[in-house]
Order: structure tokens, then sequence, then C-alpha cells
């Protein structure tokens, strides 16, 4: 990877401080590999809404953030990757405690990654939120030509990890 | 209406207090007609991201409260409704500043409510995102029966408005 | 389940047969086991798109079929089950040859489904497409209270299959 | 556009014969502007479903095609142009009978295309269904650097058209 790889450390401390209305939900990263990241949302008051569940815009930063990591732990710090599209289903109404994102890459081409993520409440089988979504990658300089494989929607050489 | 219609005040105060993660944004609600709910979110730092634009999470949240006043709009005081899908689409960076989610309902059934917004940043025509979602009603005892009409799936009384 | 099981046999005739623009796919039933259903596309030439790759719609019904059946196989011969919301990513472009919709179902409630659809090209393990929705389980008189457990949105018993 | 522009009668031989599975549906397009393009599904008994309603893959066929040609209206003849993602609502069963989907652009970027689709029953104003999805389209060597406007995801020159 030409643009150099990111640590779980480093792309926390993204996750914590780069994006305010994110950071202060004190996500931990709690898986850092390629293609592969899980985020905790640890439970504060912050998150309630009525009925005594955790609100849907929280349940979206965790997706959004578990996906954006699981991006750059495949491209290095490009901090500037975008989501361009996000679909959330919300299948249960998890009660207070803390969540867990777990978010694999679908797969990475040139210019776009597409990768899903599954949130659990910490300790319970039953999801909670699915999310599917597409990541823009901007253009490095540095990069060889063709180097991360095709574009999506294209055949060819591409990282992606498969089902179970 | 059975359960009694809702003011903009009401929803208003519903956004701000009772979802205190979506609270602390300060949202106005400019628009409060039934299927057709404006509400604006009002720059501050809390909302900036890498490269100096307003972050996905906010425009999310921006977009669910939305939607929700849609729905609450038509079905009155139902705050245990919620959203059980909402796609989204990111269409350009907004450069920090106030922006404006723009909301519709696209069919009103027993069950289910499917509404769509659209997010500028005020005064600029450009579209900033695009949402489409649903909302699950949970079910009212003094509800005439049949009296929402038919749920989304089937044939029947709907209320619905119109493109343009 | 009061409505009685359903075979893959039954469900291959159902899939081949009640929707004519489907069936004429001549879909075959590779799995199906509850809350988990396989489905192959083989190819013709039906199924071509400009640049030599099979085209979005197969994809889609491919997907759409296969979560059919992941919501039959749970809750029994209910025909009208009706998709509500479909999500569909398009990863590859799939040179001609036979695709597999491998299904799960990610929540059951009693009134809404939700599964996804990964597809691959037959031997190859590269995603070609992957799509989410979400099913509207009609009601059925002969179904006890409560009996497969509660709405999605809401905390209770649900029967959901976690990730690989 | 240095590709040329195409006609609607251009547009409606490529659905109707470059992509043989919809093809044989007849589309007819309805209208053809820059931005916005109508495109109509004549009712036949293929398309029918359990319940005696027009199944879901035909519907998504429809909408797939009709924002093709919103895109192609714009980027003129890119065969090569292909859907990354596409999120349908279902908003009711349409009694059998033709079916129109009306489409329009919400933003055009250089590298991606996002438009939102309306499908209704001829004659009658309650939606069908409501589809928004991406188009990526393929670089070309006439176009002049910065031609079509930034990427989706960054603030700069592009083309909208906003809400009715």
């Amino acid at each position: 990877m030409t643009r150099g790889t990111m640590t779980a450390e480093e792309f926390e401390a993204l996750a914590t401080r780069a994006v305010p209305y994110v950071g202060q939900l004190g996500l931990r990263v709690r898986r850092f590999e390629p293609g592969r990241v899980d985020v905790e949302l640890p439970y504060c008051d912050l998150l309630i809404r009525p009925g005594g569940t955790i609100c849907g815009p929280a349940l979206f930063a965790l997706a959004d953030i578990t996906l954006y990591g699981v991006v750059l732990s495949l491209v290095g710090r490009l901090e500037l990757a975008v989501t361009t599209d996000l679909a959330m289903h919300f299948l249960s109404k998890p009660p207070p405690g803390d969540l867990l994102g777990e978010g694999r890459i679908l797969r990475l081409g040139t210019r776009l990654a597409v990768g899903e993520v599954l949130v659990r409440s910490l300790g319970r089988s039953e999801p909670v939120a699915h999310a599917v979504g597409t990541y823009a990658i901007p253009e490095s300089r540095d990069e060889p030509p063709g180097g991360r494989g095709s574009r999506v929607g294209e055949p060819g050489g591409t990282l992606e990890i498969g089902r179970g």
C-alpha cells in the first residue's frame, strides 16, 4: 500500500477526534484487520429515544464509522474517502447497553468500495441493525496505475471477503 | 385523527428534547403540514468532518427526524413510531452552513409509512443528500378499523402526495 | 408452523410457475432450509446486456426470489408475502455463466422479515451483487397470538441467524 | 456534449433491443429530456404475480431502465454506464394495467450520477414504487478535463434539477 497502512490506534484517534459529532460517542476500535473492522459504541444517556431504546442516528453513526474503518483498513490513511450511499435496516430496538458494529468489505474497486456492517448488542446474538454502503475513494498521486484493482462494475482483480 | 393532531411547536419540542443525540443539534421545524415537513439544521462546529464539510451522521439525523415529522404530521403523537429502513444517498459535500431537510410522504398505510427527504444547503439549489425510508406505525387502540387506509403493499384507500 | 411447512420442490414450483417474468429464467432451488435458501440462475442469452455481462434486472429477480424463499422457508406457504423494500449493490459485472444467490434471514418479526442475499458467479468467490430487503408478512387467521415473535422494531422473541 | 446527444428513439431502441430480458417488456419512452425521462411499461400477462398484481422484478426493470435513460439523456451514448446501487420501495400493489416510470436526475458528477424514479399506474395518482440509485459513468477519452463537473461527494459545478 503506497500510502502506508493504518493502525487500530490511528483509526480510533481519527474516529474520535476528526468528526466531533461522532467523536463525542467515545467509540472504541475492537478489531482492525484489512477488510474486517469492529467498533464498539459504549452506552451513554445521550443515545436514548422515546421508548427507552437507542436512537437510530447513533446506530447510523456507528455503522458509518465502522464502514469508514473497513475502507481505511484497506486503502490506508485517505481521510477524504466519503460515503456515497448507505442503506440501513433497523432490525430490533436495542435496549440501553453497549453496541458492537461488525464491518467487512464486500468489494474494493479502484474508485468505489462497498461494505456491510451488522450491529449487535454486546453479549447478545440478536442483530440490532444492518447497513450496506459505498465509499468513494479519492485518487492518490502516488498510487501505481491499476494499483488496487478494477472499479466496482468491472470484472478484474479485486479484494473481497466471502461470507462467513 | 383519533389521537389528535400535532403542532409544529409540539414536534419541535419532541425533536429537540426526546432524543438527546439529535436534540443537541438545535433543529428548527420550518414547515409542519400533513405529509410535508421541513426541518432546519443550524450549523455548528460539532458537525464538521475531515475536508471541512458537514459529516454524514448529522445529515442522517436531519433526514431521520424530518421523516419522523412527516409521519407524525399524519398519524398524530405516536412517539413510538420507528424507522425500519432508511436509504441515504450523499450527493455533494456540504460546506459549513445551515441545512434544510424537505420531507414528504410517499405512501401512508395502516402499518407502514414511506417518505423521502431532500437535504439542501440553505440558499442553494444544489441538493446535498437524499433519503427514502420506512416508518413502522404502532397499533393504536382508539383507531377505528381500517382507519388510516390499507397497508403498504395493498391497493386501497391511502394518502399520498404526488411529485411536484 | 400452523400453515404447514414448504419443501424445496414446492418453492421451486412456485418460483418458476407463479411469476411468469421470473419463471422463464428457469431458477433452480439449491438449498431450502429454515432461514437459509440458495437459488441458481442458469445462464441464457436472455440475460445479456451491453458489454457482454448479465443485466441488473435479472440479478434483482434472482435476489428477490431468493429472499422470498428465505421468508417462506420460515413462515410457510404465505404466497402473498410482498417485498416492501430492497436495496441492491452491484459489485462486479458478471460474465456470462450461471449465478447463485445465497440468502439468509437477518430478522423475522410478526409483520416484517428482513433478509440478505449475496450473488456469486458459480465457481468463483468474487461476489457479483448484494441485496438486503424487507418482506411484509400477511396476517394469518390460524396463527396463535404472538406466534412468530415480536415485530421488527421491538425487542422480544425472534429468529435470527448470526453472521457466518 | 462531446459524445453527441441521444434521441428518445435511439434510447427506446437501446432499451428494447440491447437488453433482451428487459426488451421483451416492450417499454415505450414517453419523455426524453436532459435529466427527465419517462418510460411506460405496457401491461402483459408476463408481469403477473400471486395475488393478481404486477411482480416486483418488472417494477425494478422499469425503474432501472428509466434511470439509465436519465443518465444517458445527460451524458450521451455511454452504453457501458452501469448501476452501482438501487434502493427500491414498493408502495402499493399495482393491479394489472400499464405503468409509467418518471425519472429525474438528483446529481450528475464526473464519475457517478444519482437519480430517482417514481412509478405509477397510468391514470392514477397513487404511486406504486420509488427507486433511487447510482450509475457509474465510464471515462471517455474525448471528454475535456473536468468536463461534466465534480464527482459526487465534492462541491463544485454540477447539474441538478430541484424538486418539482
